[in-house]
């Protein structure tokens, strides 16, 4: 069975851990930022060192390239980013790719002549700081003209960091690629959550990519005086919000067992020790990998009504955001358990909680993901870790999967 | 009967009523602001217009004074204030001094002799734009240059004030009257809570004023991804200060009926729609006229602890405020009474769930206070009101229980 170079892989993955190292541990590279820039260069300049052809597309993804002996060969995808969040983890999607970089090494050393081209790509704000996923939905066609005129991190960011990357937004409107000329996409990456470790499973291997939906409730009753108004006469906002939030979880643990929901933020007016609040206003969001989001909207907005009525409050309710989930595709999943068997590792099938480019990849392309254990479920934090022997298992899997796609295992 | 004369004091009522208005109603009277200086100055010349002496003492009082035919005579207080919170009604505070005012006149005109003074009397900043109570505390020797040295309103604030106002620190803390002068103290005031109105009662006698204790409690989890982390594997923070939210209405209104207790504010770390709740801080207040105080906390406390623990957070407490109840005087209550009867009109006992300057002078000398309806139960705001039959009562039952106090009814 064909492995990667673990001392290799180790030694590419400390070295991009240097860029933008903080002094506590852990990097920071948002995107375009300048160690971000460094750390794209440092992926062209290994990819070179290893003679494999780079490529840059429009949308400013990275690219390392093994070509096919037929020039006419589809390209099995490998990948995921190398920009973090302000003040992250080194393990969050520098692993998914210092590991796609070995994949091609490992296939170019062994000689083995594959039907399909493999390119290592680093998409292009994968986290967020500018659009998210900016690279990956550019790729995939999915990026349009709302998107760039109202990002997530400011337009004006935005605007500032193309000029830096020399990209342009008529590029990255422009940077589709033809899927017919794709076979399929595969990320590795850590799972962000403790199920892996908590368990003891070696690998993850992704079914889905959950949906999200997210609201402002505004609970509103009776600001009133906290020393004058009694008990049975009060219409108390807080009181109203706080039996929802209590609600939720006891909805979702007991009815919805794979999925969950968080309320995340509450704010309270006229919010003073000596003031029932009149309006309490929380921050709901759940998420399913299958598909009980609209049971679960329509069970959680009736339990607020509920709570509300109960207290002679109103519930209004403003939806916030709606994100649908990705199912990933069966043959790449069967590619990879297989992988898994034969590395004689533990694996489960999980969904993704957490948002990744192999959403945007599965709306074209057969795309699947793997995922290893994320020490204490920790991630977006300088204390983030994956065991070693945990990153080569993954990277292991990446080149197995990616061959028995190939035909060639 | 002795009576007040209900047009003379409607009179005064709607003439003080437009200083300081607001175009859409109430009034907005500040301590120390041009409002608030104009409102004392009017009182002192409607005083003087009356054959009133007047006095202001060195903590900025200002009182209206019918001197008894005896020189060393003790003195009957009967007042409130003149100063609002900003934005606030027309009958907090201002109903009680006008109604003072209204009851030294009346016993002018009878032609009584008592064998006390009687005294009109508006507190300086009772209602704590600046420190709160502290006309009242100056008065019977509570105020301490700690009070002063960290004034509610801004030290600033204060030290401009008692500029524009001529007074000094020094003459405030100077301003202690001897006790042995006073013959006791009767206030005035509206409810500013729904009970009076809810049970269609004339009047409420007013047995105590509530002690008051307020704690910080922050609730401590884990903050972590909400896509990424099981509901099995999270310390939510703000799922245990809303379960702590429920508990308190549930504990108050079954085991302590006599007591309130309110949270009045939740802040939520880092407080996103995406991220389980690190932290939660809820400001907590609960309020006692009787002995309940240290049991209500102990219950309180021991219960915040417990669903803490419930779900592996901490619960970490800051004690904030603690104000001591204050019992009013059963001799001063029983004259109240008796005026009541005599007036035909109907009353409870009830306690005060507001601060007011009883309760400073409920130290020192005999007190009591008499409630009349808020319509709603409305305070501290441009719709606070009391019918004018009801402002009469009150008026009336003042002038009743005085004349008792002095023996002459």
């Amino acid at each position: 069975v064909l492995l990667v170079d673990a001392e290799r892989l180790r030694a590419d993955f400390d070295e991009l851990g240097s860029i933008g190292a903080l002094a506590g541990g852990g990097v920071s590279r948002p995107t375009f930022g300048a160690a971000h820039m460094a750390a794209r260069e440092w992926f062209l300049a290994r990819a070179r060192a290893a003679g494999l052809d780079t490529r840059v597309d429009a949308a400013g993804n990275h690219s390392a390239l093994l070509v096919a002996a037929d020039p006419g060969a589809r390209t099995l995808l490998l990948g995921s980013h190398l920009d973090t969040v302000p003040v992250a983890g080194r393990y969050d999607g520098a692993l998914g790719v210092v590991a796609a970089l070995e994949v091609l090494r490992a296939v170019k050393d062994a000689g083995l002549e594959l039907p399909f081209a493999l390119e290592a790509i680093d998409f292009t704000d994968e986290d967020g700081t500018l659009v998210g996923l900016l690279g990956s939905w550019a790729l995939t066609g999915a990026l349009t003209p709302q998107i760039l005129s109202a990002p997530r991190g400011g337009r004006a960011e935005l605007v500032a960091g193309l000029e830096r990357a020399g990209l342009s937004e008529g590029g990255l409107l422009g940077a589709r690629r033809d899927p017919d000329g794709l076979a399929g996409y595969l990320e590795l990456h850590i799972e962000q959550g403790p199920v892996l470790e908590r368990d003891g499973i070696d690998i993850g291997v992704v079914t889905a990519i959950v949906g999200s939906r997210s609201f402002r409730i505004a609970f509103t009753g009776a600001a009133d005086h906290a020393g004058t108004t009694p008990m049975d006469a009060r219409r108390d906002a807080l009181l109203g919000a706080a039996r929802f939030v209590a609600a939720v979880n006891e909805i979702v643990v007991r009815d919805f067992p794979d999925c969950v929901a968080t309320v995340g933020d509450v704010s309270v007016e006229p919010g003073a020790f000596n003031v029932v609040p009149g309006r309490a206003t929380v921050a709901l969001e759940f998420r399913s990998g299958g598909g009980r989001l609209d049971a679960l909207e329509e069970t959680l907005l009736a339990s607020a009504a509920r709570e509300a009525g109960a207290l002679r409050l109103t519930a209004d309710v403003i939806r916030v955001g709606r994100w649908e989930p990705a199912r990933l595709d069966d043959e790449v999943r069967a590619a990879v358990w297989a992988a898994v068997a034969e590395l004689g590792l533990s694996a489960i099938d999980m969904p993704s909680g957490a948002g990744h480019d192999a959403q945007a990849l599965a709306a074209v392309t057969p795309s699947g993901m793997v995922f290893v254990p994320s020490v204490g479920g920790v991630s977006h934090d300088p204390s983030e870790r994956t065991t070693w022997q945990d990153c080569v298992n993954g990277a292991n899997v990446l080149l197995g999967a990616a061959l028995r796609l190939a035909g060639a295992a």
